[in-house]
């Protein structure tokens, strides 16, 4: 029984289907966009159009960009001999922000995970290794999350890359800066031990 | 420091100006639209506007609808001479959902609230008591939430209802159905011997 209009309805549904939205939210927020003036409701409608229509991945490196290539593989300052290797967009911003990295990325788009059906051909890996190929490229760093799934795709990827010669490193692990060594897991505790470093 | 292409910013702007939904929220949201085929981001965008163009207020009662006069307002089969007050449409559903009532609605849009700077002009008031000026509306079920608010503002439009020689009555308070004794707050308890019936 649709008590409500159907165009209101089909609102509805439609975030309804957005990750972590159910039903009950959805509601609130589509009553909240029939509350916006009718230009600011134009506007939220034209930017999804607009940033699906002009945004796409670099062709290089698998950003999100709007440009042919995007800023950083276009740019002149960054060394092209480098390339950090993320599983998202929002990890090239994390890694940017520390402003101590000064070369490229690739941009894996997600990371290989059999339980969600995720395969190596799931993700931009032949985008990477066809990258490495040209032989312009020197050390690959593998920057995927610490977890199960971003630890075995580095390793594949790491595999991967053997025959091309290349310098491939994993970020370190060890305490988080600012943290306590009384709430620091064993596991990460055994590995800031292992590479412990001179002073 | 802008690392996403704008377009895509924008969109996460949007996003993020959506009730409940932080900035990380509007990122996650607008990279799963940005991952949805060009078909379905552009329905998205289509059920927004659409949403906007057609559906209004029902002329009488205030409710939402994509029709002249709403469903309800526009049924033969519902008695005219009673009207139940509400503060939003989804409270149009919650009733129309117990299959009991056969009655006319009043949509207010909102309650008197004044820390929020919400006055009686702020909601559709004006517009039930002239409906009720005409003369055909016999009864008036008050059926605001049962809270500060919503209590106020029932006592406040009673009051105001008073020279129209109308009946105005206010849903019973009570123990909820199926619910424990054990678990009920003082004042439901107190207001559920008050108002003890014969069996």
């Amino acid at each position: 029984m649709d008590f409500f209009p159907p165009a209101l309805e089909t609102l509805i549904d439609q975030f309804a289907r957005l990750p972590g939205v159910g039903r009950k939210s959805a509601q609130r927020l589509a009553f909240y966009v029939m509350g916006l003036p009718e230009g600011e409701a134009n506007a939220f409608a034209q930017a999804i159009t607009t940033a699906k229509d002009t945004v796409h991945v670099c062709p290089q490196c698998q950003n999100l960009t709007d440009a042919d290539l995007c800023n950083i593989c276009r740019s002149t300052k960054r060394e092209p001999g480098v390339v950090c290797v993320v599983a998202d967009p929002k990890d090239v911003i994390a890694i940017e922000r520390s402003r101590e990295y000064n070369g490229l990325y690739h941009v894996l788009h997600g990371v290989i995970s059999p339980m969600n059906h995720v395969g190596p051909d799931d993700v931009k890996i032949t985008e990477l290794t066809s990258r490495v190929a040209q032989g312009e490229i020197e050390e690959v760093i593998m920057a995927t999350n610490p977890d199960t799934e971003g630890e075995a795709t580095a390793m594949y990827i790491a595999r991967l890359l053997r025959p091309f010669g290349v310098r491939v490193t994993r970020l370190a692990y060890g305490l988080s800066v600012g943290g306590n060594l009384e709430y620091a897991d064993d596991a990460t505790l055994l590995r800031a031990l292992e590479g412990r470093q001179e002073l």
